[in-house]
């Protein structure tokens, strides 16, 4: 059977000594977030999630949803209930504005309890996930009207909120959008169209769904930059703020999906459905971004959640499975057969897996603390150095996370066995559900793109230039203890590895643009293990200094300093080998003609 | 909608160049494969798997298998009459001996429309699949009167076989088997236990279905020494080889899997059921074993096959879909935007798919054709030398080449972005389906061991010794090509890494065993990238002699000259870092206690 406990004790390890929570008190928002709240926080949300959503994991994967024939959507058994609970208690409003209802806390705390709600649950949590982005978008670019009449409910959870980009023939080109919105007397817009992929399109959860949605106005240009957002609820909402007629928006189907069957994925028909502008006419894809931004740093943070729970899972059947013994003789002669562990293969897989999930965790949080620092920090400097990493490190948070977040699914699941393939081990689950989240929010190739030629080339190459030097300083500074050189050598080579990259990107890039879209997942990857890298050099740092201190479990600090040199010594070679394929540059790529193919 | 044609100009390139089938023809089997009789084999095998077998994958992902209430199993529908058209057009007896009512054909010939049968539908191959593996076990160890009664039957697909070997306490430890062989007077056995994960273990295609299983007798050693195999019919069959009395052994449940919905995954109840010895008492895991290697190739030949067809509809799907311009600007300024194969990051993942795809199948018939040849080859030292390559490549096949096939599989639903995740597009399936081809017959984890620990030092490592050789001679003869040198070079450092990775292993395996276990997985990756690097360099060669001697379709073969570069450039890199991870060794991954994973 499977089971899931919230990592807290590794949480609060990063929070007070990788992300360091305690340096930013004097920060609004972050007054509130003492120890013992953020220690309350996540032992609740640990509790709801282990207890209330996890069991339900299952339910949802097995049931889906239903569409009824008057086009309502029926969540799994249990989904329901479980939503009130997690609305009434609070989990919607952590980060939300305190103008709209909203706790105000910060968005690393938000995040840390967040991984337990999309580990135990990601269909579930895609219910309200969406909101938040939904939410900084009106905030960010809706009228003040608009903003009131929605936003209060959405942070409550009374309300959630979607996301309506994809159109069946424009997905990531979004210029291809065929969805109108002609202009009513009013100032309202009558929206017509068919969006699909949309998540929590349709749902018997909230009492209204918020539906954001691009479309094209009479005359914009027929390219993305004729684009505009539009709010568009299920039902209108009256002046008195109760709930008026049914909007013309309705669910004409559900996906059949690989995975997240809990989640009702709709097609979305809107029929002259009545919505509002947010923000200027072809203005839309800027507004769109600004939810697009903080949805990818969220889906990333879905890899870390699958990644977990598999990991989990599959080191409770290690101790439980007897198969074998080993190599160096028996381990325990009186049972039938040692345990897992004896295996190293197996534990290869489970120690990558560690390496991988605990080194996200906070890579994760980091990225989530830079977010609160581009808009808290005291000073304007240091609000534009973690706007950098804010800009840099989003992609690969999204990229990298969702791709090792799958491949430890993947791994757990081999941990298993033949019983990784069956269903009531629930870890083949994890790995069907964990596949979406490197397709979604833009694929993790679009991702890879964002960084290299967005991203990598902004302001001159200022973040990684930020970064490298952040990574720099670090290794020199701990290269001289001994607990630490393993790990900041590795460091070291790896981060070489990815100026190396740099390099031959931006030489070769001017040349011929094809070099670095050749080379970008792969520049992703390695700017992924240097920053995953960076965070293993910190917790093994604060981990020695909590040994020699004789603070805290010595096991599990001595089991950090283990695993940041598995990390050292066995994931970080790939920077190189990566590097070397980014050098091949894009001529073999790019040389056959489409029909050469196939070689049928 | 998904669609799949045989790749039998690939085939035949592969047969005809790179196996170079002709050399053969003294050979006993191989006279009667004529290139004629060989064309028409893949013409008509294709047609079989395209128009037969295909349209019912998806239905059998749909529609599973259904154990009615009196234990019998019902296939998806339309499975019943495609098997008897299969067997009806003679595809079991392919490489079945002439002696039983086979074909008499070289392995290597039934191996390559095989792979149109896997990649067709994975499901619907395994319920005669396993049979070849049955009867060469009987062949090999069983009595003249089991031969006789079971055997032809078997080749000409009446009756179908089974290997019963897991039991829910023993999948990779044998030796903990509780199954029970009982003696009965008559020279029978009476088998007792249960056995799990029995593909095929019950069906309505064949009138019998004949297991083999293992158990214990009275007395025996308690290890994997003291496990005995027997033959045990479903329908006990009378003297006149009429079928008798329905025996002891049901079904009593379908597993719910990840995928391969329409193979019959089952739990099998033996109540003293009535079974014949194969061999001697205690003798059964060697008389597995013959199985057990046979199985795995073909194990292999499922990771190609599900890679194909992943491939396939990912090319199709980039030709279709029109998405964004290319980086260079626009390809097609006529359309709305350019398709999917202007994008690098596309062709990256559809080159890495092709490179691996062709790269393995040309693995998978060089290895079958080693099969033939170290049976039918004209001298000893010739069938020495194919059968070091066949005990060599075997884990290699089925570890590098499953691992292979789920990652072409998983990057070709990459290619469709969202939807790649939709059921109705098919390449969802093929990812769950080619899952289970890294898990049974052995996980890749216990090929990996086998590799290190029993092939490598087989005969003080003649096996690998002799293929380095054939590389390094090979390379040296390809240096002076320069349309070789490319690919020449990249394999003769792959060589190197594998040597270097093989000289730290035996240095290090002696002082301590789990650093050979530690590398195992990684080694076997090399030794598959380095081994399919010999195929891409057999394939330019053969490509360039052909475009030389203006033989061929020039474009066809200028793709192979272009996908064995970018397997140079992007695929072999990945050799340099698995050797440092391997020196790694196994210090890090055996620190940890077992209680000191979970960081909860």
């Amino acid at each position: 059977m499977p089971s899931y406990a919230a990592p807290i004790r590794d949480t609060r390890f990063v929070l007070d000594h990788v992300v360091g929570l305690d340096r930013y008190t004097n920060l609004p928002g972050f007054e509130n977030a003492t120890p013992d709240l953020v220690e309350a926080i996540l032992t609740e949300g640990g509790k709801l999630a282990a207890e209330i959503l996890f069991p339900l994991n299952a339910v949802g994967d097995k049931e889906g949803c239903t569409r009824n024939p008057d086009g309502s959507v029926t969540t799994p058994t249990g989904f329901k209930q479980a939503f009130d609970a997690y609305v009434e208690g609070g989990w919607t409003t952590l980060h939300g504005p305190t103008e709209y209802g909203g706790q105000g806390l910060p968005n690393v705390v938000a995040a840390a309890v967040g991984e337990y709600v999309l580990s135990s649950n990601h269909s579930f949590e895609m219910y309200h996930g969406l909101t938040s982005g939904a939410v900084s978008a009106l905030l960010a670019k809706g009228s003040d009207e608009l903003k009131q009449k929605y936003v209060p409910n959405m942070v409550s959870g009374k309300w959630t909120g979607t996301m309506n980009l994809t159109e069946p023939h424009a997905g990531t080109d979004l210029g291809l959008i065929k969805t109108k919105a002609t202009p009513n007397a009013d100032g309202s817009y009558a929206i017509s169209g068919t969006k699909i992929f949309i998540s929590a399109g349709e749902h018997d959860l909230s009492e209204n769904i918020i539906h954001l949605v691009l479309a094209k106005t009479p005359g914009a240009p027929d390219s993305s930059k004729g684009i505009s957002l539009f709010v568009v609820p299920k039902f209108l909402v009256n002046e008195d703020d109760s709930l008026g007629d049914r909007n013309a928006v309705s669910c004409g189907s559900l996906e059949h999906k690989m995975g997240i069957h809990g989640n009702a994925t709709c097609v979305m028909n809107y029929d002259g459905a009545t919505g509002w502008i947010v923000g200027e006419e072809n203005k839309g894809l800027a507004a769109m971004f600004i939810m697009m931004n903080a949805a990818r740093m969220w889906v990333g943070m879905q890899g870390l959640g699958q990644a977990e729970i598999a990991y989990q899972n599959a080191v409770h059947y290690a101790h439980d499975r007897r198969q074998g013994r080993a190599l160096t003789g028996p381990k325990e002669p009186d049972e039938k057969a040692d345990t897992l562990f004896v295996h190293p293969d197996v534990r290869r897989m489970l120690m990558e897996a560690k390496a991988l999930t605990e080194g996200l965790r906070a890579l994760m949080l980091w990225g989530a603390l830079q977010v609160d620092l581009a808009h808290q920090a005291a000073t304007e400097e240091e609000r534009q150095a973690a706007d950098d990493l804010v800009q840099l490190l989003t992609p690969v948070l999204k990229g990298y996370g969702t791709d090792k977040g799958f491949d430890v699914a993947v791994m757990a699941q081999q941990v298993f066995g033949g019983h990784g393939y069956i269903w009531e081990n629930g870890v083949e689950q994890y790995v069907r559900d964990a596949r979406i989240a490197q397709i979604y929010e833009g694929t993790n190739g679009v991702q890879a793109m964002d960084l290299v030629g967005r991203k990598l080339p902004m302001n001159g190459g200022r973040a990684l230039q930020g970064f490298l030097k952040m990574v720099g300083d670090e290794v020199a500074a701990a290269k001289d203890n001994e607990k630490l050189a393993g790990i900041a050598d590795a460091l070291e080579k790896a981060s070489g590895q990815l100026g190396a990259a740099t390099m031959w990107l931006m030489q070769n890039a001017m040349k011929n643009p094809d070099h670095a879209g050749a080379g970008a997942h792969h520049y992703m990857h390695i700017l992924g293990i240097v920053a995953t890298g960076l965070m293993w050099l910190r917790m093994a740092k604060a981990a020695t200094a909590l040994i020699e201190a004789g603070d805290g479990d010595a096991k599990y600090l001595e089991a950090k300093l283990v695993t940041a040199r598995f990390f050292a010594e066995r994931i970080m070679p790939d920077a190189g080998s990566l590097r070397r394929k980014i050098e091949g540059g894009a001529d073999a790529l790019m040389a056959l003609d489409p029909d050469m193919f196939l070689a049928a």
